[in-house]
């Protein structure tokens, strides 16, 4: 299918079709549980994905920094969460964000409350940032004088409104098609209960929001949680697949790369794709090999990842080396291009900063 | 120092101060040795810090893209060698590129000299890409069928001249102060050797192109060689102290990263600052750890690694987390900046896309 597309180095397909399924189906899934749905856009970071949202009802999103948020901001969007403990150094960006759009920051120190006291002109939602066991930020139930310490911040605030409660089970990246993700969503719905049930009294309307793509996609009980905030199942990749989060049907990005060499007395191919296209993101496959990503087959329309797939045995900077099947090998040839679905489609649009539809059609991404 | 500076997001700084000293050091080496200088673009990729090496007497440099060439023509560099096997579905870059300056290109099989031939209106210089035993791109001098037919095609070509043999001996990466480095150098100076013995009879103004900043920086005698291409050694990196390339006190980037969160009870730092800045490449350091970066402390005028510093033990998209020292747990702050020194310089520096001078200058850097 690549012919009619006129690719010359690493290009970054999308395939709006499968894309699309992907947004309905994680919003139809939100709406049957009655979750409220603010997915996570620092996956795709373009104003056009964001507008495809919006034919399933998507309002409110989360962004993962500031300058994320003006992005989607002059796109339209009105209500933002940035699901990053606040950076209180941008002073300029948080008062003028916050009197745009209807903000909500992530806090979990009185520090940072009081900063933003200090330097906004509008009110913001605050949520705690909580921690259900990946330990990467956040405070757990047993820090309650911390927490309280916030909310009688909050309280005496006149700009800082206690929003709720949010959390990134990070950890649900462990699992590998066993009972890992269904742990780590048990984990993180018993410390939401925890902090539910201390402060739903005090403040009826809290927000108890969690959010990552194998427990949105793989779990269907979200008992007394309000929000989810998945941003991957976007795109999915093939950390995705081996999580069992997806298909690799449902992988709706791949990277279109220039064949270089062929080193047939090793079985290998040497790929225009490296490090600054795929990044240096890995993950173990089932067959416990360390991969950079597997050769998709063109076909018709777009791709298909075949069974016993190639891999992309080690990148550098500009290069990919994959380690061929027989199969790939005997019909590959300098000049053709290869397809590699990614091992982490967030890190990889990151690195890319525009996509190609499968028409043709360059889809722009936030470059800064 | 860094209050001067008004830092609010994650900013690569850049000690000017530290580079030309490494460019000056590296140019010396060349000189005293005899050898023929071509340092590799890839790494800095700016304008700027491309114009400090004419001091030294650069004139003729390596890139790895041809973007990468058009963008430092367009600075008026004149004579660019592209190590990396030539992209033939590039033809209008090619044929314009080869027009405007001397070009070298890189190839390793006939396939892509056919093509050249095929689309080019200019001469270019054609080096034969030579596998001195990282087994990534390349032909083995026992792979003489090819490489004669590589020469026998040129003969017949009127726009490619045979320049020499390049490689590069990325498996100096490997070594850990130790021999590794001295064992690739000398089978790689062995292999250039035989094609040296067999070719340069025939082409007696044909050039040996080695480079890899561990050799080119701890090696002090290159027999057979005519042209080093280091690229590396201009910021160098954590990966070069462990390798014994440089002292931490040569690294000339630091990531300037805010401090977001506070976790004491585990000892642990939360940064902004993650792999959309650093890139996920890590790197064992000497004590058997998996890091991402090390943490410097602020001087009067920059920055100097501490004995035992703080590590980076993790990264997500923004997030990085530090295992702290108890030095630095108990002086730091929310809001504070922490300076960050990366594992891989080249690839912390595509990412960023712009530099800081500690003096508080922009440094701009090509963007696509």
């Amino acid at each position: 299918m690549y012919e009619k597309l006129n690719i010359s180095t690493p290009t970054l397909l999308l395939d709006e079709e499968k894309c699309r399924k992907n947004i309905q189906a994680m919003a139809g899934k939100a709406r049957r549980l009655g979750l409220l749905f603010r997915p996570h856009f620092k996956t795709h970071q373009s104003h056009e994905v964001g507008r495809w949202f919006r034919n399933y009802g998507v309002t409110a999103i989360t962004v993962s920094s500031l300058r994320m948020g003006e992005y989607f901001a002059d796109d339209g969007w009105r209500d933002i969460t940035v699901a990053f403990p606040v950076n209180t150094r941008e002073r300029k960006r948080l008062s003028a964000l916050a009197s745009r759009v209807r903000l909500n920051l992530v806090a979990e120190n009185t520090e940072s409350l009081q900063a933003l006291d200090d330097l906004l002109q509008s009110p913001v939602g605050i949520f705690i940032k909580t921690d259900t066991g990946y330990h990467r930020t956040g405070l757990e139930p047993r820090q309650s004088d911390i927490i309280d310490r916030m909310l009688q911040h909050m309280e005496r605030s006149s700009k800082l409104e206690f929003a709720g409660f949010l959390a990134h089970a990070g950890h649900s990246y462990r699992g590998r098609r066993d009972k890992v993700v269904a742990e780590v969503h048990r984990e993180a719905l018993d410390v939401m209960q925890q902090l539910r049930n201390r402060y739903e009294g005090r403040y009826p309307d809290m927000i108890v929001s969690l959010g990552d793509t194998p427990t949105c996609s793989t779990m269907n009980k979200f008992p007394g949680v309000d929000e989810i905030r998945p941003g991957n199942f976007v795109f999915y990749d093939l950390t995705q697949v081996f999580i069992g989060s997806c298909d690799p049907d449902h992988i709706a990005v791949g990277l279109a790369c220039p064949v270089v060499a062929l080193h047939p007395n090793r079985q290998e191919i040497v790929l225009y794709g490296g490090g600054v296209h795929l990044s240096k993101d890995r993950v173990e496959d089932p067959e416990g090999r360390t991969i950079f990503g597997y050769v998709a087959d063109w076909t018709e329309r777009g791709w298909r990842l075949p069974d016993n797939p190639a891999y992309l045995r080690s990148l550098s900077q500009e290069h990919g080396i994959i380690k061929a099947t027989p199969r790939l090998m005997q019909r590959t040839r300098v000049g053709d291009l290869l397809c590699v679905l990614p091992v982490h489609s967030c890190m990889t649009a990151d690195l890319m900063k525009e996509y190609l539809s499968l028409e043709g059609k360059p889809i722009d991404m936030m470059k800064w």
